[in-house]
C-alpha cells in the first residue's frame, strides 16, 4: 500500500501519458507493420521478442512528455532504457505490453505506465487504447474507466477455495525456469479452470473481480511495476512465489483474495 | 466454397440473429451471473464445462425467431439440440463460443451463427457483441464490420513458410487425444510463434490477416460450422487434419496460405 497521497495533478498527468501512448498506438493496430526481432537469448536459446513502431513510437511520445513536463523524474522504459531520477520519482513504462498479441491482431494487451517513489509503485495504470478501457491504482483505489462509461471504483471477488478459482497465465513456455513447469502445475490441478493468453489485460480482469489467480514468471520490472497499485488498489495482493516484494519481476503471483494466494503459495512451494 | 448464391432476406435474417444473440448477450458480460458446470466426462476424467444464462437465453432467443420465421428449417444449438430440417436448411449455433473467457470478463469469444445447405455450411457469422466486430463469411467473401466504421471485405494474408507463421490455438489441454499433443508440438517448433486463447475469436483474426495458422481439437459441429465460411470466404483454409472436410468437428487445421497449411499437415502426420 502506498504511504502517501498521490496527488490530484499527477494523477492527472499519468493520465496524459496514457492518452499519448494510446494516440501513438491505435493507427498502428491491424495495420501491416513491421516486425523486428529483438532475438534474446532465453534459457540457452534464441527466441522471438517482436518489437514494433508501436512499442518504441509511445515510448519516445511518452519519455518526452516527462522530460519536458516533469525533468527531475527518472524512467525505465522497456525499448530505450534507464534515466536517472533527480526527484526520488520514476515513471516505469511499457506502451505495448503484450506486443505478440498485439501484432496478432487480438485485444488482450496494453499500455503501462507506473510511478515509482523510493522505489515502489505507488500509482500504475493498464490501458488498453483500442477498447478504450483504463485501470488506474493509487492511493488505495483501483478506478475503471471504459469508453462511454463513468468511471468507478473496482474491488475483486471473494474467492475462498482453489478449487473454485479461475486461474490465468500468458503462456506456457514462460515456465522454462528450474521447476516453474512443475511449480505452475500443482496450482493449476487445484482451480477450477486456467485460461491462457492476455498478458496485463488479465491483471485488469482481476481487478474487476473476475479472475481469482495469476501466476506469471520471467516478468521485467516495467512489465509488473504499473500492476502492483491496480491490483493492491482493487483489494488484491501481488507478490513473488515466495510471498515477498515482487517489483524486480520475475516470478509473479496475484490474487484477488489473500485465502487463496496463501493456497497457492503453498502449492508452489511443493 | 458454396455451390450456389445465398440471397440478401437470408442474410439479412443471419444478421438479425446474431443482433438478437448479441442483445441478449451484453446485459450478462461482466456480472455476477450464475455460472453452472455440465460435468462432461472426458478422456475418463470429469471436466469443468460452464453455461450461463446468457448462453441459454440467447440461443433461446435466436431458435424461437427461427421458429417464427423460418419454421421449416432445422437448428442445431449447442444448449438444446437439434430440430430436424424441412427445408434441406439447418441452422447451426453456439451463441456464446468461449464461455471459458466469457466468465473470466474477458473479450476473447464470440457468437457463432451457420447457416448449412444439405449438410454444408454455406453462410457463417462470428460475432463479438462487446466488441461491436462481426464476421460473414457467404458467397465467398468474407465481409467485417467493426462499431462505428464501414462494413469491409477482408482477406487473410499470405504466408509461404511456417517458419514465419502466428500460430494460434485455444488451450494446450484440448490435445488430450492420442498423439494429438506431440502432433500439436510438431507444428509448434517450426512456426514463428505460438499464442493461446481466443476461441472462435482467433479465426476472426485470422480472416483479418493477423494470424497465419490455428490447430485447434474436440471441436464440436457447432464450434466449427460458422468457421467455415468466414475463413474460406477470406480466401484461407479450413479441414481437418488429415486435409479433409471438418463440418462434423474434432480436430481443425485452418490457415490464411495454402502453403503453409500443405506443411502443417505434414508436421502433424509426423
Amino acid at each position: 500500500m502506498t504511504s502517501r497521497e498521490i496527488d490530484a495533478a499527477t494523477i492527472a498527468f499519468a493520465h496524459r501519458l496514457a492518452d499519448t501512448a494510446g494516440a501513438v498506438i491505435r493507427p498502428y493496430f491491424r495495420q501491416r507493420i513491421d516486425v523486428a526481432d529483438k532475438k534474446p537469448v532465453v534459457a540457452g536459446k534464441t527466441v522471438f521478442d517482436p518489437v514494433t513502431a508501436a512499442d518504441r513510437d509511445a515510448e519516445e511520445a511518452i519519455r518526452a512528455l516527462i522530460e519536458r513536463e516533469r525533468p527531475n523524474d527518472g524512467i525505465l522504459g522497456e525499448e530505450f532504457g534507464e534515466k536517472k531520477s533527480a526527484s526520488g520519482r520514476r515513471w516505469v513504462l511499457d506502451p505495448v505490453d503484450g506486443t505478440r498479441s498485439f501484432i496478432a491482431g487480438r485485444h488482450e494487451w496494453g499500455s503501462l505506465i507506473a510511478l515509482e517513489e523510493d522505489g515502489r509503485a505507488v500509482l500504475g495504470i493498464i490501458d488498453q487504447p483500442v477498447l478504450g478501457e483504463r485501470f488506474l491504482g493509487v492511493n488505495g483505489e483501483c478506478r475503471f474507466r471504459a469508453r462511454e462509461r463513468d468511471e468507478l471504483a473496482v474491488r475483486v471477488r471473494e474467492c475462498s477455495r482453489l478449487e473454485d478459482a479461475i486461474l490465468c497465465a500468458t503462456h506456457p513456455d514462460a515456465f522454462y525456469g528450474p521447476g516453474e513447469r512443475d511449480a505452475f502445475r500443482r496450482v493449476q490441478k487445484c482451480v477450477r479452470m486456467t485460461r491462457w493468453g492476455g498478458d496485463c489485460y488479465i491483471f485488469g480482469a482481476m481487478a474487476l473481480g473476475f479472475v481469482d489467480l495469476i501466476v506469471e514468471t520471467a516478468f521485467h520490472r516495467w512489465d509488473v511495476a504499473a500492476l502492483i497499485p491496480v491490483i493492491e488498489g482493487a483489494g488484491g495482493i501481488i507478490t513473488n512465489w515466495q510471498g515477498g516484494d515482487c517489483s524486480e519481476g520475475g516470478q509473479t503471483l496475484a490474487a484477488g483474495d489473500r485465502r487463496i494466494h496463501a493456497a497457492a503459495l503453498k502449492a508452489l512451494a511443493g
